[in-house]
């Protein structure tokens, strides 16, 4: 199959999961928009991996209300990965290997949801099997699709 | 009053709402979280204003998914502006007006509320209104607390 059929066929699977691909008015928008959403799913994530290896205290009202946010913002990045918005540390695997991007990032979705229901039981327990689920699957995305 | 009891007194009167601020590791994090932030609902907000403005077609079911994004991310950058984080486009008044910084903030909170009841009232004349009375307020914290 030629490059450019490929490259329509891509398109075509990637086309309902990236629906608001068009809307980035430049690419580096796209870029600094992952980029963004990324930092800030981290930021919260790092409080919960704090909590589930007994860095900072456990306190059930924060764990609820970082997984809030951790599951809400873990499903903006994706609309910013279209075609043509390479650059910073997105590996070009992201495009060519786009159906296994496409299942680690379903997988963060499932496992965020399970986070928050994790974070909602209140049980330290049930919350660090939560993490370590979410940390893994941030983990095998960044080590395939994240230049160092 | 000495300049110390003075920050005391601030730092007093934010800390239930900058309750996260000590969850940051660095300033420097602080000071990118809420850069993030307000790019992301930036991207978001601003869908919603070409709906607004007729620049693109109205989508009932995409002004609803940007709404809501709005409104949650509008409730993040608050706690990122915690005593010690100045940096960024941050103006100081920030810190020296916390009042009316804060009052911006909660008007955003409930203007953002609004938004999302009008986009889901599937009615391009009441997202209008609502878009304009965000972007008033998105204005009007920025005229008196962020750098040109």
């Amino acid at each position: 199959m030629k490059r450019s059929a490929q490259l329509v066929v891509v398109a075509m699977c990637l086309s309902p999961w990236l629906s608001a691909t068009a809307q980035f008015a430049k690419p580096e928008d796209a870029v600094k928009y992952r980029q963004s959403a990324m930092f800030i799913q981290g930021q919260h994530f790092g409080r919960l991996a704090a909590m589930a290896n007994g860095r900072v205290p456990y306190d059930a009202g924060a764990a609820a209300a970082n997984a809030e946010v951790v599951a809400s913002i873990a499903r903006l990045p994706w609309a910013a990965y279209g075609p043509g918005t390479e650059g910073g540390k997105a590996k070009p695997e992201i495009w060519t290997e786009s159906a296994k991007f496409k299942e680690l990032g379903d997988k963060l979705t499932a496992d965020t949801g399970k986070l928050v229901d994790a974070s909602k039981a209140g049980n330290l327990d049930a919350l660090k099997v939560a993490v370590q689920s979410v940390g893994e699957t941030c983990k095998s995305c960044h080590d395939t699709f994240r230049s160092k």
